[in-house]
């Protein structure tokens, strides 16, 4: 085990936009003395040559996964599909390493509700160990925990408006979830022509009309962070735009509820959510930063709308993921994160 | 006046993005024999100078307002900012030409709820004569007005998946319309500098949180060509595209209610209207035509969503108003116009 | 065959932008009676579910290519990558079936340049029949060719550039084409993740620093149409855009070469050719039409730089390709296409 | 004066894009202690109003300009338009401030060609005093001025390409800079309609036919850190991306050049230049970076290309006047900065 306040982690998954943020995001992070990049695909590769914001700054060569590989790693990230992580989990928690996930495997609790989304899963008995990591909901798990499970992108943004209203009892009503997606969103995938630039530039459309893996997240997060509340609706759109989550979120509020002041409190003294006082969140303002931009609005006396904008690589993803890591090992919780509030 | 089938028209407004799809549409229309440009800041400019897609198809000069100017014209648009057609409708329909306003003019009926968005009125008795120009609802009564109001571009679309629900009286709760808007949508506004590609390319954000203008006109013409229905909620947003809306309108509905059947059997038959079985609508397959698609899906038993896409200058503006010129002048619906489906 | 004003064509080639663009084109074209579409692997869908544009515009359904299924065609499209339209000209031309490819398959007249290019050739001993189609330098030809093989989109921005001034022998060094294209320009391409709109939207970057197919293809073209020029240098590169061709052409000249007058002349008349006098050619002004814009500029007494601005799906594929039909078959040249230029 | 390694600064021009790219890079900046904004029209309000990235990060308030607003600052950065920095130099320096200025007023030496690109000058005496801020090629003289003019933004971009080539006499004939520049790059115009998002996007275009004031600039530059060359063509161009400065420099060079090895071996260890051995530079890869990619490549053996891609607001502007504020003040040069390479 390192030095508190010099870790050594590694990487798995490497092809993906997420693997890319996590790794410019560890490379300038000043508590990481060594960043391993693990791919069985591109293993000899120079981590260098494949991400390009890394030339210059890393030696690192990709390696194939392996204990050996990990063996004197302190933490893991998993950047990788669903069904990569829930076969590497057991065997590195065994050995001391702490996991930091950032695909779905170990987010829902249910097995029944896993299998019914992503198909069985391989180490259902860590379901119940995994600590669901909305930073600053969890953060206390979140120091203890060996196994974190890092929020999708969508239901972060979606807990940050529900949680305080859940947590007031405040919700009496199906909110619906209006999401909005920059394309990096959909991953790098090149067996999708319609992400292609000239088929997305002037382009926005809606999409799983049939339902999304983020709605039973969120609903399993509303209710352990906040309370119980009405089955969501959760329906996302893709924004010509390469980064990014907006979601409007249309909420049945008991009559007397102050709904501003509600997240105001909720979320007070926070440095990476950035509650406004007037004015809406913008995209613009949270690219490529861990910060995520709030604003609850009165539309009716029993109607709510919260706005959340946060970056679907950073705040919802690679970001928190870094930010967990951090209150998992005592660390700043900002180090090596862009977009903090110093609040004094 | 003209033979029907080769008018003479006027464009009143030139500076903005509407008034030039207009002149590119009419100047590729079959039935225009000449199109007029009218303004008075740019009296004596050739019109292809200041409308480049015009360039080698017209020989026009801007000429300032007149009586003289619109002596010899069928009708006249005006594709000009609030408050400039009230002023020269009466005149223009004393002298037996017809007027098609593209500004909110004559959008509303009731002129304590024009004041309470817009501000006095200078012609109130002509707000009763106006045909609401939503081409597919309202073709009985163009085809006999002098005055011809056309619906705004978020209207139009709110307008399409709200009346055939509520024609039904299927809708029993507030309908949700989440907005979004390419930024044409707010014109060619030089005091925007939040409209400039470098603030908006990579942001999306909602704006309007206290009311927009096209909420009032929306819960009219849906209680006019539909019926009266709860009141609804309007929340537009900003696109980082030119152009398009895209609706997303969440609708509380009685529970045997079966939404698409509803949608599809009203709007049969329309050629500008695209009705899917199934997938999404997109801004891209709608793009610079006047075509605007719909779906209708049940998320619950109890709540539909229907998804409307169109371009705002065209099926939002310019399009519709040619539409309606083509209907009010017994012209074949689609002349001069992209996009119709040519049903047997 | 058909009477000259109602052609039946086929489609060869579904799957790319420039077949979906060509399909549009002609569903829209007042001369086409029949537009069939080809594909072995489409074989048996419906052309307005592969295509969304077209629905509610044809009954068609995709066919496996054939005889039979080419047998009452007057002209045949191919909008196929190369290496397929020259397995299947010769028994088309035998067949009195016009061919109008617009692959590369036989735009270059050397059989041994097209081998370093583009590999073998099925049917060399066609590669002289086929006409070079830039419609305004090969009307001549076109009108009484059965084969014609349409320029690429690079190349037809760059001899529209310098085919004026080779015909003046005024160039008298090397030109070198600094051209950019837009993202639809590399195709519709699944195993190409750097053209995903999360890699390219703002991006910029040039390619094929060690040489582009077009380079040949436009030395050829320039000397056939206008005469033997130096080499020239051809250096592409890929805009965040998802249309467009804009060719930066700077070439030495003969110190007394009145660079705009020889551009000017040359196309005087042209109605797809809208040569400036003052301003710069742009790329939103000629989108979605068939129209290229024109301007020449002396940098210097010896130096002219002159700018070309086209839609490449347009005037550099399926736009042109039409033109070259219409030339082809006698109807009137803007029939069916956007952007012309009424010359009285 | 302020102890070395905890500087107060003063930002002077807050409405603009560099501005505002300079607060941010400031707030994160190891090294500041605190940095003022002076603006006469924003005096009282607060800097985290202003700008949003802001928030949460200064207590700052805007004040207006005076000798007690700069009284206990170690340097003031000008983000102004040009004839702002000119009026305020001369009294700063007289207190022993550094003056950073990101304006043109001091970067070229010769008053009378001043003149003719931006009128007169109102402290001509000072322009011999200035040092020319390229930070990699005048480190020696930052360390030791007291007001430092930074390149612009297309000029550092030539400048990083030409003077490698001229350092060694290899240019033997007018080099032609082809350069493109993100929509920023033209500033927060409330008068540009032409750089509203609606009018950009899917849009590109030429500009500055008659000349640009850059190119007196890199004359000058090239001819101080490389030496004199021939005159230069420079062309530059809009593209639709918000960021970013691409050049593509077409060099006659003396047929035993080595290009590639010119450019490696001029900027070799240099942290902020990434020189590739292979691929292209990428506006995506050095885009909210202070990193400048570059690759040289031998169309032929007497023609050289060099790329170069950076980021205008950065090594264009705000990164590079930090940048050299590190070295002026002895701070490790990559301070506050992003996209430093470690070079071992």
């Amino acid at each position: 085990m390192s030095e508190i306040n010099s870790l050594q982690v590694a990487v798995v998954g490497a092809s993906g936009y997420v693997g890319e943020e996590l790794a410019i995001i560890l490379s300038r992070h000043p508590n990481i003395r060594r960043t391993k990049f693990i791919s069985r695909a591109l293993g000899g590769t120079a981590a260098a040559a494949h991400f390009p914001a890394l030339r210059g700054r890393t030696e690192e060569v990709f390696v194939a996964p392996s204990a050996e590989a990990f063996a004197d790693c302190d933490a893991v990230f998993f950047a990788t599909p669903h069904a990569v992580a829930m076969h590497s989990a057991a065997e590195l928690l065994e050995s001391k390493i702490v996991v930091i996930d950032l695909s779905p495997d170990f987010r829902l609790r249910d097995e029944s509700v896993f299998r019914k989304w992503y198909g069985d899963h391989a180490s259902p008995h860590l379901l119940s160990q995994a600590a669901y990591g909305l930073s600053e909901s969890a953060r206390d798990t979140i120091k203890n925990a060996n196994l974190i499970a890092c929020p999708g992108c969508f239901a972060t943004a979606a807990e940050l408006a529900l949680i305080p209203l859940a947590a007031k009892n405040a919700i009496c009503g199906a909110p619906i979830i209006d999401a909005k997606s920059g394309v990096s969103g959909a991953g790098r995938r090149a067996d999708r022509p319609d992400l292609l630039f000239a088929s997305q530039n002037e382009n926005f459309k809606a999409y799983a009309l049939d339902g999304h893996r983020h709605a039973p997240e969120i609903q399993q997060a509303v209710a352990e962070f906040g309370g119980k509340i009405p089955p969501i609706v959760f329906q996302p759109h893709l924004l010509p735009s390469s980064r990014g989550i907006y979601a409007s979120v249309y909420i049945p509020l008991q009559s007397e509820t102050d709904c501003a002041a509600a997240i105001r409190d909720h979320w007070k003294g926070e440095i990476f959510i950035d509650v406004l006082e007037d004015g809406v969140p913008e995209l613009a303002q949270v690219a490529k930063t861990n910060r995520a931009q709030i604003v609850a609005h009165s539309l009716r006396p029993d109607l709510g709308l919260v706005l959340v904008a946060l970056d679907n690589l950073q705040k919802g993803a690679a970001g928190q993921a870094v930010q967990n890591m951090n209150i998992r090992f005592g660390l700043p919780e900002a180090a090596g994160l862009d977009g903090a509030r110093r609040i004094p």
